[in-house]
C-alpha cells in the first residue's frame, strides 16, 4: 500500500523565478546602489479604488457590532454578490445565472481545486506557452498532459489538435503569457471540439477586463455551445487590484452534464464539504467592484496599465521589434531579436538596460526565444524602459 | 476513459441542518410570532474585538495608497504571521519553528485541501461520532474508512484499534460534537499506534483555546513524538470569531517523513502551485490577536460562551442530566433521557421548549441517542434555555 502522494515527485522543481532574482541580485551586488526596471512579474501596483476602500472599511465596522456581525458565509457566496455577478453578465446578453456563479478566493487557488471534479485518467490539454502552474497541478493529480500546437506565426492562437481527445482543456484569454486573445472563431472552433470529444474547457478570464477590441470574446459564453462545455474561472486580481487582497468568481453552467452528472451540483458538493466561504469583509469588497462606481473606477485603474502597454508598445515600434500582445492583455510577449534566446536576451536587458523581463523559456518549450514584459509596472519605468530599448537597439546591444 | 470523479455520487446527501431548518420553520408556521432559543449551530455570535478590528482597518488604508500598498502574499502565508504563531507555541515550550507553520482560510478549507498530499489508497480513520466533512472529503476521494471503537462511557475518548492499520488518522480535540477532551495518556497512545503503523495524524485543534483544564494539551506537539506523525490543523474561527472572517493555520513538522517524502515540503509545493496565498487584509487582522492586547481580548471574548457552558451545565446538573463536554469545550453533548432516541428529544425540545439543538445522530451512527447544544448562542438565550430544561424536566416532559 503507498500512503503518500508521490505524483509530487514527478513535478519539476521551478526556478524561474529564483534564478530571476538571483541574476537581479547578482547585478545589484555588482552595481551597489543601481535600480533596475522590474517589468517581470505580473502583479498589480495601483492600489484599491475608492469605493473598494469604503465597502472594506464598512464591512470591517459590521464585524464590530453584534447587530451587523457576519458569522459562516454560504459555501458557494453570498447571493448578493452571485447575482451581481450574475446581472453584470446579462447587462452584456451573456446568459449567466446567479446560480452558476461560484464566489472564490481567486483564479489560481479555484484551477487548482476545481480539478478534484474531473477523474484522474482524464488528460489535460494545455496549449503551451502557459501559465506554469496548469500542468503542474496536473502533474500532481497523476494526469496525462498533451500539449497541443500554438501557431506563433498567427499570434499564439492556440488550435485544437487533429486527433479527436477527450480532455480538460484549459484556454486562457487574452493569454498569459503570450497577450494573444482568442477570436470568435478561434472559440468556436474549441467549442466545436469540446462537444465532440466529450471535453471540457476550462476558460480561464482573469484578464478578460483588458481586452479593447469589440469583436474579441470578454466570455467563452458569447460563444453558442459553451454553456454545454466550458467553465469560466476569474478574478478581481487583475480586474480591480486584489491580487494581494483575493477574491475571484467562476462560472459553472446549470447545463453542463459529463457521464450523467451535473457538474455545478457536483461543485456545490465539494464546497460545502471543503470549505467555510469566502471572506464577509472581502466579498464586500467584491460587491463594490461591481456597483456603477465600481466599475468606473476599475475602467481608471486599469486605464493606467493601458497607456503603460500603448507607451511600450510605441517604444517597441520604434525599436523595430517584434511582439503579441499589449492590445487586449496587460502583458507583452517579444519575440527575442537576432535569434537570441530568452534567457541570453533577459542578460542583455538586465545589464545594458537595467530592465527586468520574464524569460518566455519559462513558460515551456515553445516560449524559447521569446519575452515577456508586464504593464502592471510603474509609468515612470515603462517610459524609462521603452527608452532604454529604442538606445540599445541603436546601439546595436541586440 | 471516464471524465468525472464519481466518488461524488458515494457521498450521502446530508439532510441534518436542512431537516433542522424545516422542522424549526413548520413549528413557526403553526405558532406564529413565536421565538425558538437557537443553540444548534456551531457559529459564534460576538463582534470581533477592538485589536483586530484596528488592525483590519489599518490594513484596509494601507491598500489605498501605493507606497503601502501589498500584491501577491507569499503563498505559504506572511513570514510575519508565521513567525508570531511559531513564538505563541514556543512561549508555552512547545517546539514549533515558524517554517513549520502554514497560514490558511481556515480549518475546514484547510482539511479539505491537504487530502491531497496522501495516496487514495490510504484509508481513513475516523473515530465517530464526527464532524461529517472529515468522512465527506474522503469518500469523495474514494477512499476506504475505518471507524474505530469510542468509549461512550469514558467521556468518549477515541481508542486506536486492536488491528494495526496505517491510516489517515483524525483526531478533534476538543472534539466536535462531544465536546471530549483528549487527555495526554490518550494522545501518546495514538501517537503510539500511528508511530508503529506509519499512519499520519490530522489533528483538528479548532477549539484548543477552550481547553481549561492544565493537564490536556492544547496542541499535540505537547507530546514527544508527535512532530513525527501528526499534522495540526487550527483556526481562529473559534479562537477568535473567525467564522466569517476567515483565517487559520496549519503545523507540518518539518521532521515529519513518510516513504522518503517530506511532507511540509510537499505542502509547500501544493501551496504554491494552487494558491496564491490568503488576503493580506485578512492576515493582518489574524496577526493582531497573537498580540499581547489581542491574546488578552480573545479570552475575553471566549469568557462569554465559557460562562454560557457553565449556566447551562449548572441548569442540566440540576435537571438530572447527563452529558460530556463543556468544560473544556463550547459544545455540550447531552444523553437523551428515558431512552429518547436523537430526533424525538430535538422534537420535544422545540416543541415544549423552543430550544434548538443538534441531533446526534447527524455526526453518525454512535452519535444517535445524544444532542448537542453549542455554547455559541446569545447569553439571555442560554440561560433562558437553562430554564426551560429544568421546567421540563420537572413536568416530566423527557
Amino acid at each position: 500500500m503507498t500512503c503518500m502522494n508521490h505524483h509530487y515527485t514527478d513535478v519539476k522543481e521551478s526556478y524561474l523565478f529564483a534564478d530571476i532574482r538571483k541574476r537581479i541580485d547578482t547585478w545589484l551586488k555588482k552595481n551597489p546602489g543601481g535600480k533596475v526596471l522590474r517589468l517581470g512579474i505580473g502583479d498589480v501596483t495601483q492600489p484599491l479604488m475608492p469605493s473598494v476602500i469604503q465597502a472594506l472599511h464598512e464591512a470591517v465596522e459590521d464585524q464590530t457590532h453584534a447587530e451587523t456581525f457576519h458569522g459562516y458565509m454560504p459555501e458557494c457566496g453570498d447571493p448578493g454578490l452571485r447575482q451581481a455577478i450574475a446581472k453584470w453578465y446579462q447587462q452584456r446578453d451573456i446568459p449567466v445565472e446567479w446560480e452558476e456563479v461560484f464566489i472564490s478566493s481567486g483564479a489560481s487557488d479555484e484551477l487548482g481545486d476545481i480539478l478534484h471534479l474531473f477523474d484522474r485518467s482524464l488528460a489535460a490539454m494545455i496549449p503551451e506557452p502557459a501559465y506554469p502552474a496548469y500542468a503542474d497541478a496536473n502533474i500532481m493529480d497523476g494526469r496525462k498532459i498533451i500539449y497541443p500546437e500554438i501557431d506563433a506565426d498567427h499570434g499564439f492562437m492556440p488550435v485544437p489538435p487533429a486527433e479527436d481527445i477527450q480532455a480538460l482543456i484549459y484556454l486562457c484569454s487574452p493569454d498569459n503569457p503570450t497577450g494573444a486573445a482568442c477570436t470568435r472563431q478561434c472559440l468556436e472552433q474549441w467549442i466545436e471540439y469540446a462537444g465532440r470529444t466529450g471535453s471540457v474547457i476550462l476558460f480561464d478570464a482573469a484578464y478578460e477586463s483588458f481586452v479593447q477590441e469589440k469583436n474579441i470574446p470578454r466570455s467563452i459564453y458569447e460563444i453558442e455551445g459553451a454553456k454545454g462545455c466550458a467553465i469560466e474561472i476569474s478574478s478581481l486580481s487583475k480586474t480591480a487590484g486584489f491580487t494581494g487582497t483575493r477574491c475571484g468568481y467562476t462560472v459553472i453552467p446549470l447545463s453542463l452534464e459529463r457521464e450523467g452528472l451535473s457538474l455545478n451540483k457536483m461543485w456545490v458538493r465539494n464546497r460545502t464539504t471543503k470549505t467555510n466561504g469566502i471572506s464577509y469583509i472581502l466579498q464586500k469588497g467584491a460587491l463594490a467592484v461591481f456597483s456603477e462606481q465600481g466599475q468606473r473606477e476599475a475602467a481608471e485603474l486599469r486605464e493606467v496599465y493601458r497607456r503603460n502597454a500603448r507607451n511600450f508598445m510605441q517604444a517597441l515600434d520604434e525599436a523595430g521589434l517584434s511582439y503579441t500582445g499589449g492590445k487586449n492583455s496587460p502583458y507583452i510577449w517579444m519575440k527575442c531579436p537576432d535569434d537570441h534566446g530568452s534567457w541570453e536576451t533577459f542578460d542583455i536587458l538586465l545589464e545594458k538596460g537595467q530592465i527586468v523581463a520574464t524569460p518566455g523559456a519559462g513558460f515551456g518549450e515553445s516560449g524559447e526565444g521569446w519575452i515577456r514584459f508586464s504593464m502592471f509596472a510603474d509609468e515612470e519605468d515603462i517610459r524609462e524602459a521603452g527608452r532604454r530599448i529604442i538606445f540599445l537597439r541603436n546601439e546595436k546591444y541586440f
